[in-house]
């Protein structure tokens, strides 16, 4: 339980707002770069609040700039990308990538207007299918993300997004939280064919108390939670949660570990992107018909949208049927969408004022502190975690150990791993 | 016309409101008996601005609770109705039908936390094909509703409930009003199967300047409305509006009774119970299929809820040449919807600083001031009207009288029948 | 760029603001003369933020009264437009197009409360096809409007309209810039049948910088953009604006004129009224289908609604090949919509303390100050521009002009011409 203004503090990003400072000084996904071509059609894009468009101009190079034409305030998604920039069409301003006014035809080409004319602009870098913006102080911007899923081959990952119609904070929580595995997704695990058939889910679903133990490492936490497993010894899964928004789930026997990046939309919506990788193989044809299918961490969408099928207007098309035989816990189809309407159920912003957290929940209070900690600093010019490629670097791995062995010494080679190294699973 | 004060006043019912703690001290109609079941689907309702779910555990014991669980908040409507309580689906957190968390198996059975999670809950208890409520303070609860409906044979009545898109006072306003009986439904009278062929009908539609005369009685308001009628005599229709928010219909001839409860949502909407009953004989199947299919003060709803298939956002399904011929006066088709597009035209909440009355409203002004005078003492601890059942027991009639009868004295076996007697109707 | 301050007094225009109370001092289109029929469906007119019914009586008075009943609040919409008056159906009162109610049944012909009753109601009268209303005190109602489209036989004009999903201000600004149509109309007018074919096109499109001169005329501005034409020659476009919100588009060789009114609804929607006329001849066939089938200025709609087929709510309907291949230049189809498309883009409100304005927007400039400046002088109670037919006497043109030849002096025949001549258009 927090008090309304640590919980207004932690849920609002917008401009100058003390978490929205934070986000912004982190590289964040805002785009699939496949929504980009060369002089192809702008795209709107909203991120911490701020309306922007995006466009690849004829040599590739992306622009994300303020969506609104300097001259009179008309929507740059109308835009002609033509050579070299994206141009206004009510009178022909043109832009280029860095925001820049590069035509204002009215006046010529020697006129003293158009300069001074330059949009709002952030820099972008194509990375692992994505293409990040740091919207930041350009002088602080980091180096690029340093993810283990953006650097793999592009046959060894599958990366999509949705929107989740709630504030970020509360899905990412979700993303930290270990012990719901053995009940919302407990039957769906079992059937779904990115999750089945690995040891590790028999121990999700035969202890359903698990011990958290929660550890720092300098990119964020690494949220262990412990199950009883055969043989007497224990059944490690270990979720790093990733300053500022980012979370990995450990991976199940022979499947592609999962990822996910949470990110502000504006306060009551937010980005759940979805990634599923490999470090060491492509992955299967039968593994990406399942993802495009909405399998897995995945969903299926409205048409020529991100918007999921299953939404809070058709009530996550709940099967009280299916729920009732257990063939799904709570009758929402789907890992994603059984995360996602919850969440949602919620509230567009949880009142956090009103929940009663759990010792189960420690990596939520532990990373809410570090997210506070963290834009504290930040305010008062201090260093803050997770800025550098190396301290990204983390992969997620589930283990059975012995009684006496901590996962925090005898994980890592699961967590910070050699070189070419397959993950560590069960 | 009264102040926006005071509209604010009588109109506003959620949570520490003056009328809010009225109504929280008298049984309320939550939902249909039918739309639950054992262990069946968790139902949302929303009753005076506060957000429930309502599910029947595997004892056919009801539970009205706070509709979010009180571990992080997820809306209990995707609960598992399970053996003995309803399950979180998120973690597994378990109420009764008292909102005591049972379950909380992160913690196990022995955990110190289970003990002190309790959702707010409210009594409830199954009446008349109604699941009422009581939402005020516990030590106040009064003894269970006592009107006549609520008390006859399963076969001798049909309830149904539809959502209007109003405050619920404009709505009860509306069901207080005898006067324009002559006027909106005058076409309507004489056509449908639950009024028609009733000589109150001919005396509605011949005078259309009823003299009002509204008297007291322990459970609220007997509303009369006097016209002529053959023979030198007055016809009466008499209403009775019983506190908080019930009215009865007068009968007309041989058709069974008609009653209403208006019962706030939120401040702009309510639900508009409409009831049919007979004391002393099964209606027919004729009737109930009359019923079923909308007419009298029933509606056909959206399929798959309780709002009305004519509603304001396809018009009411006007017929502005049915309009023009008179088969309807105001083009719109059916009792309930007439009196529905015409109190939600006056927008969520009516403004009644602009309001002109005349004396056919003396019904309406006198039950504003009995709410008001017991919406004060209820805050300054004085008793206050119509908690027990027999107040509420009084029956609405039409009646033809001599001209030097009056109905307060003439019609009292009409209005407070003996037992085993057929309504007096006309 | 201009203050927020400034801004919020240009664009609201509801009771007792400052540009609510100078546009209540004209005649403003209300609705068409064809959505009304005697003794015909009343119809909703919201018009500066009020909301009012406009019915046409049995001897084809026409009403435009308060929307909501003087007794309970229903809205009139639902009224019996009867025998001389519309009554509401719920009580049966009655009210005359002065808004006076004529029959209030429930008290009788002698009761005392019937000849109180009088709803607020505004003056109409019809001309050029329109049905115009004068909302401003009765005592300062000016004489008829005089803008010629409205004089001319029903033959020579087409008058249609559509609602615009933002702020009035920003459409009329629209229409007052004449350089947007070297950018953004420039495809269309090649194929569009009521501008192809005319030498100005050919002008408009070689030339993306002309010269702006604005002067000022009694009614308000004349608007010239000067362009090179051939033979050293220069090619002016002349846009009058007459105050409030009326401006004329030169015409193009044979083609008919057009003009438009931008009348707010309420500060986030208007009507934008599109004419076309010929002061000398009737239209043709041809020239009629096109208007009708949306093309020119005009609009194809949702069935039953003023609501452009193409809309905010379906992107309206752009195709971003057409944009490609030039086919249009913002990949929306039609004059109309293409400005409407961009003007809503702009929010339901531009924010004008982000805007940038360069030489060719000086007609939106001195607009701006010209209302600010009535509407200044009309708190004063004194004169303000345009309120005599005689004023609003003016026809745009196009002409071509020998360099030494101001527009002002040269083409006045044009501008303000001599009975019975034809427009003045390259």
């Amino acid at each position: 339980m927090i008090s309304r203004e640590e919980n207004d503090a932690l849920t609002r990003t917008g401009p100058a707002t003390l978490m929205g400072d934070l986000f912004r000084r982190y590289w964040l996904p805002a785009l699939l770069a496949s929504e980009l071509e060369a002089d192809g059609s702008p795209v709107r894009v909203k991120l911490l609040g701020e309306s922007l468009i995006c466009f690849k101009n004829t040599t590739n190079e992306i622009g994300l700039i303020d969506e609104f034409c300097a001259h009179r305030g008309v929507s740059l998604w109308f835009g002609r990308n033509e050579q070299g920039g994206l141009r206004c069409p009510y009178h022909g301003w043109k832009y280029d990538v860095s925001g820049q006014c590069v035509e204002l035809p009215s006046e010529g080409a020697a006129g003293p207007m158009r300069a001074r004319m330059k949009l709002k602009s952030y820099p972008c870098i194509e990375l692992g299918g994505v293409v990040w913006t740091y919207m930041g102080p350009p002088q602080l911007k980091p180096e690029p993300p340093g993810v283990e899923w953006a650097h793999v081959a592009a046959e060894r990952r599958f990366v999509s997004k949705r929107q989740q119609e709630c504030n970020y904070l509360q899905a990412m929580e979700g993303g930290i939280d270990s012990s719901h595995v053995s009940f919302l997704h407990a039957a769906q695990l079992k059937r779904d064919p990115l999750f089945a058939g690995s040891k590790g889910n028999e121990y999700n679903l035969r202890d359903p108390m698990p011990e958290f133990d929660v550890v720092d490492f300098p990119g964020g936490l690494l949220i262990g939670a412990r199950r009883n497993a055969e043989g007497g010894r224990f059944y490690w899964r270990i979720t790093p949660w990733i300053m500022p928004a980012h979370t990995i789930i450990p991976p199940r026997a022979g499947h592609p570990l999962g990822a996910h990046v949470w990110v502000p939309i504006d306060d009551g919506n937010c980005w759940a992107w979805s990634i599923n990788y490999h470090p060491q193989r492509p992955l299967s044809e039968k593994e990406l018909d399942a993802m495009r299918c909405g399998k897995g961490i995945h969903v299926r969408y409205v048409p020529g949208t991100f918007i999921p099928l299953q939404n809070r207007r058709n009530d996550y098309l709940i099967d009280r049927e299916a729920q009732k035989r257990g063939d799904t816990f709570s009758g929402v189809e789907g890992i994603a969408m059984q995360d996602a309407s919850l969440q949602e159920s919620m509230g567009a912003i949880q009142d956090r004022s009103r929940e009663h957290l759990c010792p189960t929940d420690r990596g939520i209070v532990l990373a809410r502190r570090k997210l506070m900690d963290a834009a504290k600093a930040n305010r008062e010019g201090k260093p803050i975690p997770a800025l550098r490629a190396e301290e990204q670097r983390v992969r997620s791995c589930s283990i059975e150990l012995p009684r006496e062995q901590h996962f925090k010494e005898h994980a890592r080679h699961g967590l910070f791993p050699a070189p070419d190294t397959d993950p560590v699973t069960v």
